[in-house]
């Protein structure tokens, strides 16, 4: 065991206890003597190991599947007592290596605590579970007529907790706003073992410190997320979705405010994806087609309504068209007949990240950047990259214009140290000089971990240290995640 | 001097430094030697010593007014070097004694920093100092096209660093939520002098932990906040104002479901008052009418609508107006021929507090609880208070019931402990059983530090205790404020 103390170079590194026969054996006490639900063979916690993308590879050697908070309070005081690092895990959506170990922490797999507690339709609201997943709460939630203010791609796999954990942003966030608004409570339990119950369904609360807010998008850094309430809003009665081939971004720019002005508080989705995004989604995923086809345009814009009155909202979104085709700001649009048509059109959009996936490598970069100049670094990449690799590597630009966030992946078929150097600190520094976020919403992970400080200062890095340090000063939660090494006292990976 | 370590029994109560006239002084140098900043006469401090009610006194022998982050970040780490201890103060329009001292603490008042630091249009943001005004800060960016989403009664008055450090609901929240949501970014003045800068304008940064969320909120208790970063949504093109008369509180319920259904997205405030308080303020207020003359009735719901399309909204409204006359919902209504008018239906609603003032004293209780059964506190503590105290004491009942939040207000004509004996604990333990909070908006300040059980678990108190000490060491920000003295290691008072 390289116990927290020990001096030898390997212990420094990893400042862990190995895990122990013994320690699964507690594990399996803690779940009640239920051995089932400690996996242990290495076919079955490989799964568990690798990220979704296969990037990012730990070599755990347990995974535990706790039902109940109790039971992983109890295997989180096992692992505190003897200093054994945890990486707590949702649907394993994430996009910077944030759910998966680095080396053999033991994996805590919330997909076993998947109840919907309560949805109270009067107060509009909803509590369930970490691991319930968000397209079945957004199920249970429609059946009495409301919605849950956040949409993701990942929709169909990716767990409550996790999206808290991640402050996941998505696809709505542009007219229900951030989950640290919608987020009312939250249960928590601490690196100790200790449970905090801050699940609330107040609107309001001004009763000390918001401490919710330090484990929204703190990545399973502070503690493992055990229960969600979440606001759920009347869901829309009238939602339209249309689409718009326009000649270059400054147009998509254009149109973007005058959907502000004209369709104001019923916009609930602007959207963007260039040429190379969709050429590589037709390629890659059978059964898409072109949507304006004979027409190819630089970019591409999704619009969604959503409102309570369809007569309204579709006088809105015509005198928007008018304005938008007779002021030449877009080559063409479609909007969507039906609600298959809408879902054929948002599908461009929203499966570009599997398009991705299915091409081969792809390094990703999720921006804050200013709307306006926000595509000049696609451009700027891509100038760079070409004389370098040629066609081998491809450069994509998409993502949520509406709320100034850039999705910049680049394709390969194989990852490669080379391509990575040459991107790498290069967006980060360009985004640092904008002012902007090298982090929007996918989070830092393990993957941008050490760039924190491109986004944040000194000063603001080392107060989240003493955070950290309060709550969890062995550091076994989630090690190399978020914040620098250095900066809680580890060596590098 | 009584020093953090000093063992008489003033010291242990108190343990801070006395302040001396060396230290007035300091803050001299500290404000780059204009002393015309640094009040000490008894005459000049007064103001700054007390509450707007007159209800919270202290006895401050310092007050300083810096007019940069600079000057804050030098007073500060004075004070942290000294062990003074330090109250900001804003606007001092709080209702909870958070901006005033307890004792002889040295204010630091931001009404001198009342720039606006930028305005961006396009991406719909304004970023200004601590000292700005609301209606200020509102009057700048309509001018621009856009709005603050944040509205007050004290909106002349009241700061934005004080706003942001209450986390101040208001009347817009159901439209706009939280100031959680609608910060985007933050300057703060640690306490031991170190600026944090966290002023960004991105809609989205996940780069670890949202350390502004700790300032939102803590009423000082954590740091000075200096500078604000806030969204500024468009203005509305259309809004309407809109009073109804009800018999009871369940039709004010039934009519808010409603409303959420048939006004949907332009639904922008759904506000309530009881008859007790509509009379108070024909009572107090030159110039106010009874808005349904002849139809007395026992409940008033203003409802406020804003949109982007003025004829859509009308549309919406009358169609409302039908369903709630036909369905007898409500007694009588009145829309607000034009702005004066509309102006007029608010100000019954938003000047109750002033009104309530006039007459004399008032307990002030902010509570969070179940929508449907909110008004049965009233109901109850007014059978509870009449036996006891007959005709000497009002309870009023009104707030903002579409986010379940009820200002219940109790009215005499002086300060009495016996009244307040009556009233406190009852309704904090009433508010504790049905899960509500004792604070929804106003905070805990002085007045609920010791409250804060009620709504709060002993864990959790416990954490926002650790993250107390780990910013502020010596206890010297806003101490006595928000926080029970004995989880921070102070006596009581």
């Amino acid at each position: 065991m390289g116990g927290a103390g020990a001096s030898d170079a390997r212990a420094r590194q990893w400042p862990f206890s190995v895990v122990r026969a013994s320690d699964a054996d507690a594990f399996v006490d803690a779940l009640g003597g239920d051995a089932t639900r400690v996996l242990t063979r290495a076919e079955d916690v490989k799964k568990y190991s690798v990220d979704w993308m296969g990037k990012y590879v730990g070599a755990s050697a347990v995974v535990v599947l706790p039902r109940t908070t109790e039971e992983v309070s109890k295997v989180m005081r096992h692992c505190h007592a003897r200093r054994i690092a945890v990486v707590p895990q949702g649907g394993n959506t994430g996009l910077v290596g944030g759910g998966t170990p680095t080396r053999d922490e033991v994996v805590v797999s919330l997909e076993r605590m998947r109840d919907i507690v309560s949805i109270d339709e009067d107060a509009g609201c909803a509590v369930c579970e970490a691991g319930v997943v968000l397209e079945e709460l957004e199920s249970a939630v429609r059946a009495r007529g409301m919605t849950v203010p956040l949409d993701l791609g990942a929709k169909g796999k990716c767990q409550m907790g996790g999206c808290v954990s991640t402050n996941a942003g998505g696809l709505r966030l542009l007219r229900y706003g951030s989950l640290r608004g919608s987020v009312l409570g939250l249960e928590v339990v601490l690196p100790n073992g200790d449970v905090l119950d801050l699940v609330r369904t107040l609107r309001k609360d001004n009763t000390g410190y918001d401490l919710k807010q330090l484990f929204i998008g703190a990545e399973g850094t502070l503690g493992v997320v055990t229960k969600v309430a979440i606001s759920t809003p009347r869901a829309p009665r009238s939602v339209n979705v249309a689409l718009f081939g326009l000649e270059s971004f400054a147009k998509c720019v254009e149109m973007l405010k005058l959907a502000r002005g004209l369709l104001g508080e019923i916009l609930s989705a602007y959207e963007f994806f260039d040429r190379e995004s969709l050429d590589l989604v037709l390629a890659q995923l059978s059964g898409t087609r072109d949507p304006l086809p004979g027409k190819p345009c630089e970019f591409y814009v999704v619009i969604e309504t959503s409102g309570s009155d369809a007569k309204h909202d579709t006088a809105k979104l015509d005198a928007f068209l008018n304005v938008v085709k007779s002021q030449r700001i877009v080559v063409d649009g479609v909007v969507g007949r039906d609600e298959k048509h809408a879902f054929a059109l948002w599908t461009l959009r929203e499966r570009i990240s599997v398009a991705l996936k299915y091409a081969g490598a792809v390094y990703k970069y999720d921006l804050s950047l200013p709307t306006a100049r926000m595509y000049n670094l696609v451009v700027v990449l891509r100038d760079r990259l070409r004389p370098m690799f040629g066609s081998r590597v491809k450069v994509l630009g998409y993502g949520h214009a509406g709320d100034g966030n850039l999705h910049l992946n680049v394709s390969c078929a194989e990852y490669d140290d080379a391509i990575e150097r040459a991107i790498e600190p290069f967006v980060y520094e360009y985004t640092r000089d904008e002012r902007g976020s090298v982090s929007a919403e996918h989070g830092l992970g393990v993957m941008k971990a050490e760039e924190i400080h491109y986004s944040k200062d000194a000063k603001a890095v080392e107060l989240m240290a003493t955070m950290k340090r309060a709550l969890d000063p062995f550091g076994i939660m989630n090690p190399y995640k978020v914040l620098p090494a250095a900066a809680v006292g580890l060596s590098k990976l």
